[in-house]
């Protein structure tokens, strides 16, 4: 048997492909704005089938809009071993957030398609629809593990009505994004490698992390009803002002997080004012609120808690609460195997490497509902993400291909 | 010299027009969705001058798109007494707020012409465009009056480019704008009737407001800067969060003026977020603020209160500040004879009506830089306003046009 240890991608090939891909929907800071269903989006789709079809691999896009790329370099009856990520970017973010999974993944399998090597399994390079929530978040991998059904779909992150005008759009609909679930017995596993968005590789002088577990996400609009009245008219002590409890909850759920939840996040993300005019005192504010742990029941308590606080609040101010539940991603454990190849991988290359939790979801913990997952991290510099500021040494970028190459060669 | 003391509209031709208009952009809940420009707005106006056409009136639209109808009652070197108000509305806004005026102009114009009766001036009707501020408060007006410059039309309250677009689609531009200045010689005065749009009158047991001043409004873009961050993976005390600055900024508005500014009001009435996702740390938060008073000295010490405590507020949270003033219409004053006519047609009508303030800007503002001004309210039930809730009884609008119909056959 052929020892592939000294085997490394090609990182000229590697930066060529990923310089040409952060052309697509790039903006003037360094960044690119792709979110999903976008034309630049699309645009990248197009362009990473292209990149696959060129050399001679096999393509597929599912009815979840997921594009994969496929090469059959195990046996006849042999399971398939995913390695993947995304192509969509939030609004106006970075170049590395996704496509450095992609890409990485598509090195992989060229190597060993160049190489001849055969494997216990076959290989596929996913990119996934719309993991940053344009639509849905986390879209295309939730499809593909089986886990959505009809009623997620009636209730997307966006208006129903945007969601069923984009999906048509794009030529897809609720019945196509159920049928791309997958047959798990024919899964092997999934890998992804992926920039770490924070600063704790660095602190810590390691070059890539094992990531151990991914947070667990909850999202819920939180709705302060009031009245609306005229602004110049109507006394200030008379008002039912949806803005002030929307306000004083969005400060108090910092507080909350930061005292009494420590290691978890929550964010308010966007507010939206109703009627929104300068001289209407607001009748309606919604409140996009999201919150993290890694932890299942530390995401029940601090539900609780920041639940609790806006009742509170909006009873302050003689409002009114409704609050609508839109994400829940359940915390995801990466598999021990897997983890303890990608650690050996690291000590082939010899790289540093730690063990670390993902603060991030991602793809994966969709996948972890139905096979093993590992996950790879390298730093981000200043640990910027999800703005144009992000930013990895390529060095970094080619060590991370490099340990998904070596894993990929070992793990089964 | 004939007496018409006894002269009186007619309430049903008054109330079908009323209806007639009150159907063209409304709404489910009883009120009325017509922002400036809106295809319900500009079918409103075409509307009106059909109706004026059809009693034989000369009709006028000047270049500011402000629609007139005109009864040359005065005579030939007359000068002309305008008598207006608006038919656009706040979005999903209530029937009264504006069409009231105009209409009860219509019907006052329309009795004299009927009872063939001569004048010391010609009348106008005239609905002004875009007083409620879609693209900028009290437009119409103010370019009539030849307040606005070059400068003014470069900073609209929306986006330039967005101002250009739509007075691109409805054949407007900054030149035919200013084109709308009128002489100020030709104009005999200005009258406005006008729903109170508080609860001031009923609360006294009036059943007319004699205006004896209106409100200065002071308007700003006050623009909280951090830093788009990863939601998940920026530690909470590591974050510059936007939100937080712009959601402790508008408690405070609020406090400080409940607190200080005695008969003052200030309003939030929108926030706009960017990015704008769930999962990133906002990097921008624009509040649009707002404040009231009828006093210069007032608006001056409350402009420096608020924005000073918005820079306190940023520097908390390690944000930076900017500030931009969208909209200043300095308070005014009603003529002194004006309201003693309005006073004395009261008391040939047998109206109970008292001498007030008005907390909201009105077209009359702007007219009072070149002419006198007399302002007329009609009780507002409970005190709502942009809004559908917004109700006056019948019996009271026709009272406020029977005061404008005696007003305008005694005043000059």
């Amino acid at each position: 048997m052929t020892d592939y240890s000294t085997l490394r991608i090609d990182p000229d090939r590697f930066l060529a492909r990923f310089e040409a891909l952060a052309k697509i929907g790039a903006t003037p800071g360094g960044g690119v704005h792709r979110p999903a269903f976008s034309d630049a989006h699309l645009s990248a789709r197009r362009w990473f089938l292209e990149q696959a079809e060129q050399i001679g691999l096999e393509t597929q896009v599912d009815g979840a809009g997921n594009h994969s790329a496929i090469l059959r370099c195990g046996p006849p009856d042999g399971r398939t071993l995913l390695l993947g990520s995304h192509l969509d970017s939030v609004p106006y973010g970075g170049r590395f957030d996704g496509p450095l999974g992609v890409l990485a993944a598509l090195e992989v399998i060229q190597m060993v398609q160049e190489q001849g090597i055969r494997l216990n399994t076959h290989l596929e390079v996913i990119d996934f629809t719309d993991e940053e929530g344009y639509l849905m978040g986390l879209m295309g991998s939730q499809a593909l593990a089986g886990l959505l059904q009809e009623e997620h779909l009636q209730h997307p992150d966006c208006d129903r009505d945007e969601f069923e005008r984009i999906l048509g759009y794009v030529g897809l609909s609720d019945g196509t994004i159920l049928s791309a679930a997958r047959d798990s017995t024919e899964i092997a596993g999934y890998l992804e490698l992926h920039i770490e968005q924070g600063t704790r590789l660095i602190e810590m002088g390691a070059q890539i992390g094992v990531v151990t577990g991914i947070v667990g996400i909850r999202c819920f609009r939180v709705k302060f009803i009031g009245r609306a009245d005229h602004s110049g008219t109507t006394p200030m002590d008379r008002r039912l002002d949806a803005a002030q409890g929307a306000c004083a909850f969005s400060l108090a759920a910092r507080e909350i997080v930061m005292a009494d939840f420590s290691g978890c996040v929550t964010n308010v993300g966007n507010m939206k004012f109703e009627p929104g005019a300068s001289n209407i005192v607001p009748e309606v504010v919604t409140v996009a609120l999201e919150f993290r742990s890694g932890d299942e029941a530390m995401l029940d308590a601090m539900q609780a808690a920041l639940l609790e606080r806006a009742l509170a609040k909006a009873q302050r101010f003689g409002l009114e609460l409704e609050t609508e539940a839109f994400e829940n991603v359940v915390p995801a454990h990466t598999d021990e195997r897997f983890r303890q190849t990608l650690s050996g991988a690291c000590q082939t290359l010899g790289l540093e490497h730690a063990l670390m939790s993902s603060g991030a979801g991602h793809d994966a913990q969709s996948l972890a509902h139905i096979c093993p997952i590992g996950m790879v991290f390298v730093p981000s510099v200043s640990g910027f993400s999800h703005s144009s500021r992000e930013f990895t040494q390529w060095e970094d970028c080619v060590n991370g291909a490099n340990v998904l190459l070596q894993t990929v060669l070992t793990i089964l």
